[in-house]
């Protein structure tokens, strides 16, 4: 709610919210502002007050008028005119049901909200249910310390930074990592191993190394929003496959793969085996099969993020594992686990692949750091990484069960067996809508359109078990729901 | 020199020693082997010896016999029939006097160098005067281990490891550059300033965001051959801009921008402002001038890359100075001074123009390590690496003197006036060859033909002032150029 203060009027702390919101794309180029009519009630002002804001607003060039439709943020200036700078390719926006022609959260806004606070209307950020983290508190171990102390000695310091570094990344991480694999039974020699900035890294590093722009790549559906993000960006085609209870829908990835002449067929298959985002559901090992085969047909490669291994049981099944880095090639990080920021992730992959995979690395960033590279191995090493994830795995069981409580009591169906991180739920309601209206009480929604290749409207939407245990959220779930 | 060993035989070191360059692509696919009567008179063995070598070679698959022409090494299966991975677009090689079609030492080849060790056939390696960095003694600071000690701090640790951080970076970094800036006359505020994983990072950045395949693109000639090879592996025109003694051919770039229709012009001009790499030359403000009233006339912009700025006086002109970052984008690191594998590089750019660098960071390695960003905005504000970089300077300035003597001596011609960190001489000798033979003899050389966008012979050579002042070297090198 707005308060009245002598320090800032109720218009302009109306247009302050909005400006904000606008220039940090959470009301992106193009959407719809609420009716008059509607932000007053909402908002609990006079029509004068939003009337008055909104005109502040048209007066920073911020948003316009269209005659008879009600009032749009603009294009900018630089994305409508910069000859220099054409905006990627996307897909084509479609109308939602209240004639709305772009979503009010976008991929790039999710990524963002990951690091900026969403403020309410009051200002007020409260929480961020849509968000792919664990809460900062529960990655906070002591022996990251430890490992960085070691690691940054006046020695070691100087001579681990006054080079440039191996470019497939530090020798004694790429051991440790290959030892960590072999416990998931998938073999790679630390040669086959390279690390990046994170595991985005890694994706970004296989994408612009094996595909070229109008590639058609297979990826899941519904599936992550950067991934479709990046592949947008970089001009590919982008094949959606249902994502079933035990894996892909085999059936369109062998239609995919028919339907095209042979240098028109798919390149790539990205997929998150253990526990999908957002649907928290594990690849059967007879799925891994058949994908493999259909992989060996009709000659694609698989991408197997594997971003969320660290919160899943161990004996969970990778492609990886079953085809031995052949056709496959295996992506993962810490970020879920420990210290997001120091950006360390991995790929694993075939020789003759890992060498053109540094190549890519070293003309886009040379190397990587490598004192984090050592700390982790350290962390590695010693187990302190294993045990660190058994204690999140059972912090993170108890706060499901808790949440999946709430979120029943609050009308919501969970779509697929909740499990992992993330539970994928139907409201019953348009979450973009949602999302936009519990915006203005501070939290930051992941609504189900976003998990589609083209986006479409959904009354699923995708939450976080460890940042939604808290009984205030749905209490103010259900009275944003009901104002729809 | 090969050794009579009882551990190897001739034959065995010499197999060996080929078989590890064919490997790093110092012998890159489709380059001809050495005829056996050369090779047996290079390395003071029998014909019988080079044959058997050769046979093992053939035996392992590396290299294949072509019918009165000689040993070739071969392409590799990966790269040939690779379905799902089409090799990116290259300029056609050229065949040089001798009918070699490849170059031996390619853009990738040289940065492995930076990182992997060259052996010579005797196993030694010497120097790696082809190099851009300076020796790993000269990088070390005291100051440095303080900083990390001071921003590593378990408080500290924790609160910037366990959140992703800023996407543009952290504050306090940019903060320090944005003063750091002023020293120069750019004017940038911290909004305007994004970090990366290098310089390297932040041109690539740059590239994603604002070109497309099959935008043009114009660069310096000579020129950095990394830059070359990035644009070329994304697919763009490359338009090679002669450099001048006062900075790029106005004539040619005008012609560049007559030449096309609007939609077919140039989108970017890349330049190295100050200290230009290979020449060392830099842009008179004129030049500068001139530059940016093109820019202007024809809807290009520009990417001044400011590599070398630390080996710079001070009052050097940058185009980003005359122009306020308006059709300007400013690029530098602090690997040339400092700590090459901190990776910490930045970008400057107008505001709209910076929120679309941070989305293709977000999309490609979210954020960046706050650590080392942290470390070096307190040496920054330290002023710690002022002092560092004159006493750099100086050091420099010593080794150019001694190296210069030296080439002269050796019969050596510099092109252009000896400045900063890089000589460019003409040697008089076809300088692949020289780098070949000169392998032999455990140094990696950077050859003329490198900084071309599309190679030719060249007789030119760039030597890296820091890295050549051994009398040593010189001796060796005269000695390869009379076996030419």
């Amino acid at each position: 709610m707005l308060t009245r203060s002598p320090a800032e009027t109720l218009t302009a702390q109306l247009a302050h919210r909005f400006a904000e919101r606008i220039r940090n794309r959470l009301l992106p180029p193009g959407s719809r502002l609420p009716s008059v009519r509607e932000c007053a009630r909402r908002h609990g002002v006079s029509p004068y007050t939003v009337v008055a804001a909104y005109d502040q607003l048209l007066a920073q060039g911020l948003i316009e008028a269209r005659r008879n439709r009600g009032f749009f943020v603009r294009e900018s200036r630089a994305e409508m005119a910069e000859p220099a700078a054409p905006a990627p390719a996307r897909p084509a926006p479609r109308p939602g049901a209240d004639g709305r022609t772009q979503p009010p959260v976008d991929a790039a806004t999710l990524i963002r909200g990951m690091f900026r606070q969403v403020h309410g209307l009051d200002g007020v950020t409260k929480a961020v249910p849509g968000m792919g983290v664990l809460p900062p508190g529960w990655l906070e171990a002591p022996f990251m310390s430890t490992a960085v102390r070691r690691v940054s000695g006046a020695t070691n310091l100087f001579s681990l930074s006054l080079q440039y570094g191996e470019p497939a990344g530090e020798l004694v991480l790429r051991r440790a990592l290959s030892h960590k694999l072999a416990a998931l039974e998938i073999e790679a020699a630390p040669e086959q191993i390279v690390t990046t900035v994170g595991a985005t890294h890694a994706l970004d590093i296989i994408c612009r190394t094996l595909l070229r722009p109008g590639d058609a790549v297979m990826v899941d559906e519904p599936g992550w929003a950067v991934e479709f993000a990046r592949l947008t960006l970089m001009g590919m085609r982008i094949l959606p496959v249902p994502r079933r209870e035990h894996g892909p829908d085999l059936d369109v990835m062998a239609r995919y793969c028919e339907a095209y002449e042979p240098a028109q067929r798919p390149k790539l298959f990205i997929s998150v085996s253990v526990l999908h985002n957002p649907t928290g559901q594990c690849l059967s090992p007879s799925s891994a099969h058949r994908v493999l085969q259909l992989a060996q047909q009709y000659g694609f490669l698989i991408v197997e993020d594997d971003t969320y291994s660290h919160l899943a049981q161990q004996h969970a099944v990778r492609m990886c594992a079953l085809d031995g880095l052949r056709r496959t090639i295996y992506v993962s990080g810490f970020a879920k686990i420990l210290a997001p920021n120091w950006r360390v992730g991995y790929l694993a992959a075939a020789p003759d692949l890992v060498e053109r995979f540094i190549d890519t690395k070293l003309l886009g960033t040379l190397t990587t750091p490598s004192l984090f590279e050592q700390a982790l191995a350290h962390c590695l090493e010693q187990g302190q990484i294993r045990r660190h994830a058994e204690r999140v795995r059972a912090r993170l069981g108890a706060a499901r069960a808790r949440t999946v409580q709430l979120a029943l009591q609050a009308g919501c169906r969970f779509v697929t067996e909740p499990a992992g991180l993330f539970g994928w739920v139907d409201t019953g309601v348009d979450t973009d809508r949602l999302a936009q209206v519990m915006m203005d009480d501070g939290y930051l929604l992941a609504p189900g359109s976003l998990f589609h290749a083209v986006r479409r409207p959904s009354s699923l939407m995708r939450i976080n078990f460890a940042t939604t245990q808290d009984a205030g959220f749905w209490r103010d779930f259900e009275r944003a729901r009901r104002q729809l």
